[in-house]
Order: C-alpha cells, then sequence, then structure tokens
C-alpha cells in the first residue's frame, strides 16, 4: 500500500513531466524570480540580503573571500569568482571543500567563508566550515533546504529558496546558487562603490528580466532533443568556455557525466591547446558556450581550429550572432543579456543537453547509478 | 645531405633512447639535481634563490601570490600553491593564464605575480605578464628556456635549468619547476620563519635525496611498460589525488590525453562521489596516485569505491604499503618522501604510463597530432 501511495504521490509531483529533472529544469524562470524575490528592486535601485546586511561590516572589511564547495555547487562558487572579484574588487578563492578541509588553510579573522550546498549536509563542506570558524572566519552559508546543518552552523546566510530538487543532478539549485551569489556581488559593489551607479541599476534591471529569458532558452527544447539523438552514441564529450562561460562549461560537462555516463570534460577554451586538442578528431563532440563579449573573437578562432581537426562542434550563442553560426554543426541561442549574468541563461541548454542524451540512451536520469543526491559521508 | 645529417643529430641526442620524451624523462634525477645545484645546502642549511634574494623584502611583504601559467605548467603551479601556503603560509591563487588576462583581475602592489613557462614564449603568459606589471605588481618567472620573451620581461626569476626539452609533452620541465617552487616555498618559509628549524633541515636534507629516489622510481619502467600493455584499449580513464596529489594526477591525465589521445580526466579524489564516480564501471581505469599520509585511509576508500563499481585500480603507492597493494589490480611503488615533496617521485610512474600507453598504440609521441611545443599565438 505503501508504495504504491509513493508512486502516486511522485506521479503528481512530476506534474505531467517525464522526469523530476525535466520538471526541476523547466521550473527555474520561478525558481530564480524566487531566489530574488524581495531582494531586488530596480524601481528602488536596491539590493538587499538580509544576512549580508547584517554583517555588512564583516563583508565590507573582508580581506578575502572563500568559497568551500563540492561538486555542482563548486561550478556556481567559480561564478560567484569571477562575479565578486569582477563587481565588489575583493579576492576570491574558490576552494573543493575535500582539499581545503586537509591542508592546514590560510584564514584569517578578516576572511570570510561562503559555504555553497544545495542539501546543506554535503559532509566535506561542514567539515571545511567548522574548521574555518574554530579559526575566526566569519562563515556564511548559501543553501537551499531551510534548517539544514549548515544552515545551522553559518553566522548568516541566504537560502535560495528553489523548493525540493529531487533529481540528483542539481539544475535548479545551481541557478539559485548563482542568482544568489549575483545578488550578494551586487549588494557589496554597492557598499563598497566599486561599479557606477549607472552600472548598478544596468545589472538590476537585467537579472528582473532573466526569469523571461530563462522561459525563452527553454523553449529550445525540442531542437536539443533533436541535437542530443545525433550525438547520443559518441563516448567523450568536450565542453569549452571562456571567463563567465568556463564555470558554466565544467558544469554542462558534470551534467553529462551524471546522467549518462559519457565522459565529458570541461574547459577554459584557451587551454585546449596545451593538451585537450590531440583528442579532438570526428568522434569528439565539442560542445562551445559563447555568449561572451570579452574576449569573442578568439573564441571563434577556437570553434575554427576544433573544426579544422574534424572535430563536432555544437554552439550556445547569443540571438543574432553569425560568425560561429555560419560554421558550427549544430547551433543553439539564447537571448542577450550583460555577461555577468550570461551563465543563468547558458547553462539552459546545456542541461536540457544532457537530459535528453541520457533520455536517449536509456539511462535512469532522476537516479543516476553510483549517485546519492547528497553525500552526507566523506 | 641535411636531412640525413639532422637524422644522425637526432639520434645521437635521444642518447640510444627511443624517444625524446623517454630521455627526457630518465634524465630528471639530473636535471632536478640541476634545478637544486648552488641553491642549496643541508649542511649550511640553506636554500638560496638569487631571484628572490633581489627581492627579499617584496617576498617577505607580499599579501598574495598569484600564479600564472597554461598547460603542465598549470599544474605546477597548482603544487607550488600547495608549497607555499603549506610552508611560508602566504595565500595563492593560481590561474590559467588566459582566463586571468580577460577578466580585469585583482592585483595591487603588495602582490607578486609568478609566471611559469617552459619555453618563456607562451603567449598568453607573456599578456598576463604584461596587465600585472602595468598594475605595479612585482613579476617573477620561473623558465626553463635562457633568454627567453617571459625571462626578459620579469623583474628576477629563476631558472630551472633542465636543459632543451624536445618532447611536446612536458616531463622534466615540469619537476623542475616543482624543485624550484619548493626551494622558494622553503626560502620565504626560512625568512619569515613560519617553519621550524627542524622542519627546514628535514625538508633540506630530504630534497637533496629526491635524485637518488627518483632514480628508484625509473626502475620500475618494465613493470610499467606491462601495465600499459593491460589497459591500452580503454578509451578513457580517470586520475585521483588528494592534496600534493591531486595537481599530480591532473598532470597524469593530461599526459595521457596528450601523447595517447586516451580521454583521461584528474580530480581530486573526494570529488568522486559528487558525480564522477557514475562513469566508473569495467571499462573505466581509475590511476590512483595514493602517496600521502594525511587523508590516507579516505583514499583507501576511495580506492574500495572504484573497486565496488567494478573499476580496474592502478594504484601508486609507497614502499611497505599494505592496504592498497591488497585490493588494486597493479600496484606501483615509490620511494617514502616527505609529503611536500611527494609529487616529485609521484609524477614518474604517471610519466611512463602514459609513454608506454602511447608506444603501444603507435602514437607519434615526440609530436603529437594538433599540438605544439610552445603555445606562442594566442
Amino acid at each position: 500500500f505503501i508504495q504504491t501511495l509513493d508512486m502516486q504521490i511522485e506521479a503528481l509531483e512530476k506534474n505531467g513531466y517525464e522526469h523530476f529533472m525535466l520538471k526541476e529544469i523547466h521550473e527555474q524562470p520561478t525558481t530564480i524570480y524566487d531566489a530574488m524575490r524581495g531582494r531586488i528592486s530596480s524601481k528602488e535601485n536596491r539590493v538587499t540580503l538580509r544576512g549580508l546586511e547584517e554583517y555588512a561590516n564583516r563583508f565590507v572589511r573582508a580581506n578575502r573571500i572563500i568559497i568551500v564547495a563540492c561538486g555542482t555547487s563548486y561550478h556556481s562558487g567559480l561564478i560567484g569568482e569571477y562575479l565578486i572579484e569582477d563587481l565588489a574588487r575583493i579576492p576570491v578563492e574558490v576552494e573543493y571543500a575535500s582539499e581545503f578541509r586537509y591542508r592546514n588553510p590560510i584564514i584569517n579573522e578578516r576572511d570570510i567563508v561562503i559555504a555553497l550546498s544545495q542539501s546543506g549536509e554535503t559532509a566535506d563542506t561542514m567539515a571545511a566550515l567548522e574548521l574555518a570558524k574554530s579559526k575566526g572566519a566569519m562563515i556564511y552559508g548559501i543553501v537551499n533546504a531551510v534548517g539544514s546543518s549548515i544552515a545551522r552552523l553559518t553566522d548568516a546566510g541566504s537560502y535560495i529558496h528553489a523548493g525540493p530538487e529531487i533529481g540528483v543532478a542539481s539544475t535548479k539549485a545551481f541557478t539559485g546558487q548563482v542568482t544568489v551569489l549575483t545578488l550578494l556581488a551586487l549588494s557589496m559593489a554597492q557598499k563598497l562603490s566599486t561599479i557606477s551607479k549607472t552600472t548598478f541599476q544596468t545589472l538590476v534591471t537585467e537579472l528582473e528580466r532573466i526569469p523571461e529569458k530563462v522561459k525563452e532558452c527553454l523553449s529550445a527544447n525540442d531542437h536539443i532533443r533533436y541535437i542530443a539523438k545525433e550525438i547520443k552514441h559518441h563516448h567523450n564529450a568536450l565542453y569549452l568556455g571562456r571567463g563567465y562561460n568556463f564555470p558554466v562549461a565544467l558544469e554542462g560537462a558534470l551534467k553529462l557525466k551524471e546522467i549518462s555516463y559519457i565522459h565529458a570534460e570541461g574547459y577554459p577554451a584557451a587551454e585546449m591547446k596545451h593538451g585537450p586538442i590531440a583528442l579532438i578528431d570526428e568522434t569528439m563532440p565539442v560542445i562551445v558556450t559563447a555568449t561572451n563579449r570579452s574576449a569573442y573573437e578568439k573564441i571563434v578562432s577556437n570553434v575554427q581550429e576544433v573544426l579544422a581537426r574534424k572535430g563536432m562542434v555544437i554552439a550556445v550563442v547569443n540571438e543574432g550572432e553569425t560568425a560561429i553560426s555560419a560554421i558550427a554543426n549544430h547551433v543553439i541561442t539564447v537571448p542577450n543579456t550583460e555577461e555577468q549574468l550570461s551563465p543563468l541563461l547558458s547553462v539552459i541548454p546545456l542541461q536540457l543537453l544532457s537530459y535528453h542524451i541520457a533520455v536517449e540512451l536509456g539511462r535512469n536520469v532522476d537516479q543516476p547509478r553510483n549517485l546519492a543526491k547528497s553525500v552526507t559521508v566523506e
């Protein structure tokens, strides 16, 4: 009886989607909005994170910010590094929690340690926080699960309000983390006067438009399913990106690994010439995320190099892009946005691509082999 | 005529080895010694790097050290981060040169930027240095090629004295860079009194023994060739390591990619559970570098997890190790040493493994497809 009921509830909760992961991907216009709700107002030209306000003095005097995380959260941490350094001009170091905790890290009282964890129960991340706390650092949590261990352990923090994430491969928690990190960077930048009022206003106004633009990204679903059929039989894949899209490449590769068991690896695009390019031939699809404005012509030349070695290129580009669109094997467009916000859009097609490849291969998408939703053992 | 002569010279230069790469791997007892010669004395309890002495005031007052590099040099940079933070207690950030230069990095006059480059001509690294210089940072070069562009651009620096490296896949330059970074960390630690005199003396004495111990590592050559035959037909591989051996795992994977075109990827061992473990089945060899003393039981448990998923484990362990040796499919032993110096030994079998796999597959070891020895274009 219990089992039957469980399955009915599960079916209801999927809301008509075939898998929780697909449902959660499609929830992102709402969950990103929920991560901003009450915290941002373009009319009032304001970003307010309550946790940050409580400790505003610590944040503006911070010497260094250390972000500790594992897995997908590590990738949102890397985007946080780009955001905080770019906007608030405070040095950021992102560390794998498991590495940080075992290497007698340098932390002092002017440092802030930010932990990212969907579940708020990640064992290595908790241990890293306890170490940081014992060294006098202020610790800040960005978690999804309300009342979780990490939420209780930290001095302050912000929930991402993404709601329960059931699919083992994290999607809406990732964009929720990135949204909150964007708010944090903007709020710090405003307090530190490290960006102009115009830039602040532009970013805040644009951030409010992101949920609508994520919806547009999702409309590429059928086109992405078609591409998935074309590349599902490959055993390997490379994901390339520069700047804000480098962590997106890492995250896209991790999604594919997790649910399709295809060996995908992310790289900063310019590193390709220092080794990975040796792998490229007709059996190696290369997914290039090229929605950057800066160093754009460098990405075009990376695409040309891949094609010259007979690699297949799947490119994620902005609407209206022409140079890469003219030469890539497959093109997925996303709406234009400010470069700092581009990961919130460019990651969406990569989530969908992994999903459809895994479905095509008959994988257990929501519960991939060997993986647990949250890693509560060390 | 000219061609014939060239080939004779080439043959001579190979010194009886089948490839430059194999010759260069075997030169490492000498080249590591050359990187230390005149710079270290356990009798006098002294480490002296002339370039550092010139700017000793800047080094001891450094707020932060930023290491910029590409490819293999990026991996020695990561070991440098562990060394300098561990011994000299100054925060270190390692950046891909191509990422650093395009993202308006935070640099100030109390920062030191260290560039690592075998050729001294790497385009992205040079551009990163010019940017750092324009922001007032002191710039320090660790290069191999005497009189190269980076050597001339920097305020000070140390040559690694490895002699010309012909094989495209870097081997002796890597261990040369790690040796110089070890000297740099030790010298800074002595000036800053961040390690005890006993620890300093232990490390200096042990460092002098490393060339002899590298020779011992090389004696596993035939055993490693045998293992190479067992795994050459796999299309993928994972390299795992923790702490000082995490960058070694990245470097081992890069070597295999470069010359065998097998898709190998390095990971901090604890991150396996956050995604890559989904890839593991009987078709995925996992190379675990487990010569650490710290967190050792965690590595044993990582090995057990891989075996439970039917992965094949090739383990690099210390002489006398028993727990992993009892369960791994293949074991390669290296001599015991201090943990801070372990990368200089544990990387040797990984270099040999890549070499023998590539030879078995009939690859052009010294000139792999698509790769140039130094990347002088952006």
